[in-house]
């Protein structure tokens, strides 16, 4: 019986990669806990990206800052 | 003080649909619980068909399948 | 497809209590969007006191403090 | 690896306030506990106001309420 | 930058398992999304029999009666 | 009306630090957004470490790795 919730970041995820993930993780729980797959429920969250914060900072200035360091 | 999230497809649900589930929750918390309504939260998430999974497919397919089980 | 997570404070809600609320967020389901039972799920966490805040506080507090104003 | 979400009324959030927020629960999470930024994700969910209830009622509902009360 | 929460009744789920789930869920994110391993998150909940409801009774209640409609 | 989850490992948070956290998130709030303490809840989780994937293991793993690396 469960239920998954899969946060990520809002940047056009189509139907066909959300359809994976919910097959994978569904695969998943089957295969190391033996789960019914017709009791596995997986919701997926699309999060802005100025929504989510790492490093204390947004996503997008975290990358920025991450692609500047890379480049120097 | 309790906190209740209810997590539904989104396909319309009315304003008037979410004041009852608020009110209904809340009501059986005060029954069940003795719970103070005054601290008690109530937040209601609307999920797109294509981001909720169950049986390792989307909604849609899966009550595709359904139906076309049911006609048989 | 309803996923409900109700949290509570841990404080000694007995087996029966919890299949009150279960049955209960079920039946309003069913009654207000004609949702499916079979396909309802109702996950209650229970809450340490301490680990609970209200008003800047622990749940413990603010009801001593709570307490104490309607005794004055 | 500190996760923290938080949920608020969906009223015109800026992203300069959502910088605040990330920036002042990551530095929170540093100084009470230690915790490195590097892995400390901040997940600001904005919540339709018809989509929270309290004290039974939806938002708006309950500061008219309020309003009015305060008024008398 | 994905958050994975999965949630599974608490039943002796061991370590190695959990490894598993953790693994798998990375790897199916990098796969379909491309995602950094390195800010991703995966959160397993345990939740106890009596606390998880579906079809409008506890797990084992639930349980109980499939088994005694398969024996039929 | 904000309501915030703070996930952090399990690993002797005291009280006191519970506390902190509690008034430190709610303080932060009334900063930003002008919320009324009165309507905001913190709720802390304390997760397992082998409950807890970072980078595609579980977080004592992960932690032995860094140390490794950092101490070549």
């Amino acid at each position: 019986m469960p239920y998954v919730n899969i946060k990520v970041t809002r940047e056009g995820v189509t139907r066909e990669q959300k359809a994976r993930l919910i097959a994978g993780v569904t695969d998943l729980l089957v295969e190391v806990l033996d789960k019914d797959p017709a009791t596995t429920f997986v919701v997926i969250d699309e999060v802005e990206l100025e929504n989510w914060g790492i490093a204390g900072v947004q996503t997008d200035v975290f990358r920025a800052r991450k692609k500047a360091a890379a480049e120097q």
